[in-house]
């Protein structure tokens, strides 16, 4: 074992604590307070180990999906959280992104920076079985937030079902199970008074 | 698939979000707040993707390791957080955690239940490679924000070096290379005052 490598390693593992202050527009499932991104990679970890079993393709490989979605949110300690809805922030938002990947997975020793910069890669580009199932993930967990929370981010902001079903329609790629409990969810939700038509 | 038990799935992943206001005794690493056990469970993960090179046994199944680190700590959902140190908390700490263990995981569909209870208990035992991994993760983690918050939680609860060298010593048993990295880490804390001999 080379110590400067583990070294560098850690130096990265300390980095990554930041996440934790990197705080989204989601609230927490009581509403006491907002979530923060590695709360939620978290959670979207939990999804996938529970719910491989309705995506899209049945060989998937869960590690792959599980490094993804630990890893997928690590470039907002830069970036900051770009909130799904924001017209404005999503323009440039892949480019503030690709400029964080570039420093954070440089920090790692040097093959280990690349084999983690295409996990991410390969989440953003969502052409494999893994990245479609991991990033339907992504999209249901904060809509399960909204509806414990009766709608907080949605109503906060003015979104309505349309854009809701327009953001979300990539989770039936992904899996179409998760896809038609999302829909219903939606429907619940607008007959509920949390979204609007 | 069966509606029903997707439902089932759903309404386990809502009950987890609680995880998120189970506070632990250390700091973030900038030392502005405690750290919550969902944000621990998702750095140790990480820790698992990037250091699992360093692990005692070379032919880990990582994918076991990550799944044991992200719900070892549902469990204190109903039966809390227990510190590390804290002799008397301690005492009843296994009887608390299976009861919540009983109660959570039977939550989850007939045949998945048992499967994440069987990945908590392997976690709990400490027998499997996997197992003793995860373990060294757990241990090692706090030391980490241990010695960037200067000690801070050692420091409150008044332990010494002694008593971090006794309960971490198991570190050895998943990682040898980890187990170097955590006595440096007391060494260098000692001198700089951050915990007493």
């Amino acid at each position: 074992m080379n110590p400067d490598r583990l070294e560098q390693q850690m130096r990265f593992l300390i980095e990554i604590d930041k996440l934790k202050h990197v705080f989204r527009q989601t609230l927490l499932m009581d509403a006491s307070r907002y979530e923060n991104d590695a709360e939620h990679s978290w959670h979207l970890a939990l999804m996938a180990i529970l719910l491989s079993e309705h995506a899209a393709e049945q060989q998937l490989d869960t590690l792959r999906v599980l490094k993804m979605l630990l890893i997928h949110d690590l470039v907002e300690i830069d970036a900051g959280d770009t909130f799904c809805y924001d017209k404005a922030g999503n323009r440039d938002k892949a480019a503030r992104e690709q400029k964080a990947a570039d420093r954070l997975f440089a920090m790692l020793p040097h093959e280990q920076g690349p084999e983690v910069r295409a996990l991410w890669d390969e989440f953003e580009a969502g052409r494999t079985p893994e990245a479609r199932f991991a990033g339907a993930l992504d999209r249901l967990h904060p809509m399960l937030h909204n509806y414990q929370t009766r709608g907080a981010a949605w109503r906060k902001h003015g979104v309505r079902k349309k854009d809701v079903l327009d953001r979300n329609r990539a989770i039936e790629q992904g899996s179409p199970a998760l896809w038609e409990y999302a829909k219903r969810l939606v429907e619940e939700s607008v007959r509920k008074g949390f979204l609007c038509e």
